[in-house]
């Protein structure tokens, strides 16, 4: 059977954040021919909100934990404000643009992070994809612009990872579609010179990749959107890249391959 | 033709504020049986956050203007926090819940209210609804849930009347489903005491309107939800109502009815 292509694309927190690269990636999102479904991260508009409302973040080893006020405001910035304005943008483009969390449609599930020595509070992990809701979505024309946000199914909200998401909607999508997956972000691809924009390496293998944690090339930063890039892959996704404003458009950036087979 | 029912629930703001009132709303309302969705309005949530973030609420003859920062918090609020938190709650009772503005999918389109003697900002008035687009998601077993926020088609948000949207939509509905509409708030139906809880009116016809109103026993609130409830029964929705916490189960509250034939 051939499958029709799907492709989803997650746009990072930096291009939500500028207003030219966001402009500019909708432009060319829009125009994407076929299937497709977006995924956004969800940038300083969160921090900048509980900042003017005095709440303060309550960081643990670098990560944000999420108490009631926290998730309030990831919900109303992300599922409300960006999420709706995104949408609205991409219909003035033409696109059928519509704003879902995973809680629309059940269509992404997750549990509440169990706690072991930190208690991220309402932080959740993945559980399962609606893949039926999101293939009667996509066949009804409608194109699916997901947020970070997931719900517990026992009406509990939960803030997601929009990485994790994407390449778990993608791995999702598997059986139904020939599925593709790009990681859009300010850079064009994973870089061996992080601080600046040079040393792009065009393909990425878990071994070459381990090969460049080893060597300290790959910035930390990109280690979780790696990792799940690498799920991707080895679920099945058919294509998954890094890619950024000068590689999306023609297929460019960091393509994530699976393992070389090993020569007998 | 047999057409298939659809009822749509339009809640009130302070059905919204109210949590004991909202949960047992919701538990009724995932309970229905058949095709439904569900529009809701805003509540204080907004001018609590417009208030948090000393933002002020301009108001001119007793409506408020909807600058940018006041528009922002209107989507954050509705499209966001309180629309993803009726969903979750909704799912959690096995309600196949969608959280929407009329943005999404392109379902409600507006138009900036223009300016005569008042420019009200970013507040819309429906221009056209997609039926299509709602019967697709209410054939593929979702359950819209809508607030009041639409677009312009242009890029923009706009703030509009739930009860607007409420009436809009199930007149809009009409061509495709045998369509009820029915706006539950604080009250059981239409009293003749509003002050208190005395007096509901069982049935209203415009001619027993004027008189209620000639006679100054109907509350000057409720004028826009009647006017938008007589527009959709006079538009072919079969059954109008006005109705609340005691009423909505048993089918009851003020019915609102098409003009007395004259007599010959």
């Amino acid at each position: 059977m051939n499958k029709l292509p799907l492709h989803i694309v997650k746009i990072g927190g930096k291009v939500v954040d500028d207003e030219t690269m966001l402009t500019r990636f909708l432009d060319h999102f829009a125009k994407l021919p076929g299937r497709k479904a977006l995924v956004h991260g969800g940038g300083k508009g969160a921090t900048e909100l509980s900042t003017k409302l005095g709440i303060p973040t309550r960081m643990v080893e670098g990560r944000r934990i999420t108490d009631d006020a926290t998730l309030e405001i990831a919900v109303m910035v992300y599922a409300g404000w960006f999420n709706k304005r995104v949408v609205a943008l991409l219909q003035a483009r033409g696109c059928n643009a519509t704003g879902l969390s995973g809680a629309d449609g059940n269509l992404i599930r997750a549990v509440k992070r169990p706690v072991q020595t930190t208690d991220y509070g309402w932080v959740g992990d993945i559980e399962s994809v609606c893949a039926a809701g999101i293939h009667q979505l996509l066949e009804a024309g409608f194109v699916p612009v997901f947020c970070a946000i997931t719900h517990d199914g026992r009406g509990q909200l939960l803030n997601t990872n929009a990485d994790t998401i994407a390449a778990s909607l993608a791995t999702a999508m598997v059986p139904l579609y020939a599925t593709e997956l790009s990681f859009f972000f300010e850079k064009n691809g994973v870089l061996t010179d992080p601080t600046g924009d040079q040393g792009l390496i065009p393909e990425l293998t878990p071994q070459t990749y381990q090969m460049y944690r080893g060597q300290g090339a790959i910035h930390t930063g990109m280690v979780p959107k790696l990792d799940n890039a690498f799920a991707a892959v080895q679920s099945g996704v058919e294509k998954v890249r890094i890619c950024g404003p000068d590689t999306f458009t023609e297929g460019g950036g960091t393509l994530i391959v699976r393992p070389h087979p090993v020569q007998p």
